[in-house]
């Protein structure tokens, strides 16, 4: 079946689109986006072995990522900035992939592509874009979740994992600021073990 | 693990939903609805055998039906009286069943249950429901379609199918009226075999 490249930060909604995918019969590759301030895409590197699937690291222009943090820093909050860097990332691996997917779930706010954004990147770059989870409530990934993988669940100021946050916090702390002024603390979650063969 | 109930027409988006259900682990039951103007469940029925999934039919107050065609007679279109036969079918599966399931896909516009009811029904009735094609454009549905199932295609006049409207174009003919003057001809599909074993 076809190859599919899953927008993938070691968490479980990407771990779990990847695995549906998987399920569907495509062939998924993850791809972790980096901006060269941090080798955060290891933490991914590893939850991808555990999927036993191939992951590849997408360098990006950290231009987009100071761009957030502008974004971020004006505004006094995260979701404009990290919308700002999930459009950029999409529209950019369309140029290079002809399937992508991501963990955006029913229940998430941001970052999240509307409809008519969604119908312009399949129309103007001859893709499919793919949000497995979409059709799924929290307490249905909940289950889901618990019945794939075995999660580590900390605060989001102590979890080593691959997403746009790390090191958006990473470019906030160099410009002088404290994230924690930007970020509330949340709990995150990374996949570190399988339940069963998947 | 859990049963999930899928409302199921014979139509290749239902299947296609109860499928990856069975894939990511669940046991579908397949559930259609029936008004009592015909025994067009048959052909899900029949559909149900190719797919090798368990099958129910749900018969439910043919008053419903009614109301869906007073409010298609008195719009001129149908789109108000599927949505409302939808919404109610929901509404009455969530009283039986801890989680439900159907064939809505993200380019639907009708029946399409809105965020906000999705969120209201799953907190009143505290069930889960899934719309599992909701993440998926019409080119992957089909390519997955194609990859799984045998489909036949007719104008909507001549497909045997099970879903809302072949009751309603019935109930509008009983009434004296030309149902093509309220549903415009369309192609309609129906699984008729297997492609690979699922």
């Amino acid at each position: 079946m076809e190859k599919v490249h899953v927008l993938f930060s070691g968490g479980k909604d990407s771990s779990l689109s990847a695995i549906l995918l998987k399920k569907l019969g495509y062939e998924p590759e993850l791809i972790t986006v980096n901006f060269g301030i941090l080798d955060s895409y290891r933490y991914a590197q590893e939850t991808a072995k555990i999927l036993a699937l191939p992951h590849n690291v997408e360098y990006l222009d950290q231009e987009i990522l100071e761009k957030s943090v502008d974004i971020i820093l004006k505004d006094g909050f995260p979701s404009n900035g990290i919308q700002y860097i999930h459009k950029t990332v999409i529209e950019l691996l369309s140029d290079k992939y002809k399937i992508i997917a991501d963990g955006t779930r029913r229940d998430d706010r941001v970052p999240k592509l509307s409809y008519s954004e969604i119908q312009s990147i399949e129309m103007r770059k001859k893709i499919q874009y793919i949000t497995p989870l979409m059709g799924f409530g929290h307490k249905t990934i909940r289950s889901l979740v618990n019945s794939y993988f075995i999660i580590s669940e900390k605060e989001s100021e102590d979890l080593l994992k691959s997403d746009y946050e790390t090191e958006i916090r990473e470019l906030i702390k160099l410009r002088g600021e404290n994230p924690l002024n930007y970020f509330p603390k949340h709990i995150q979650s990374r996949v570190v073990g399988l339940k069963e063969k998947i």
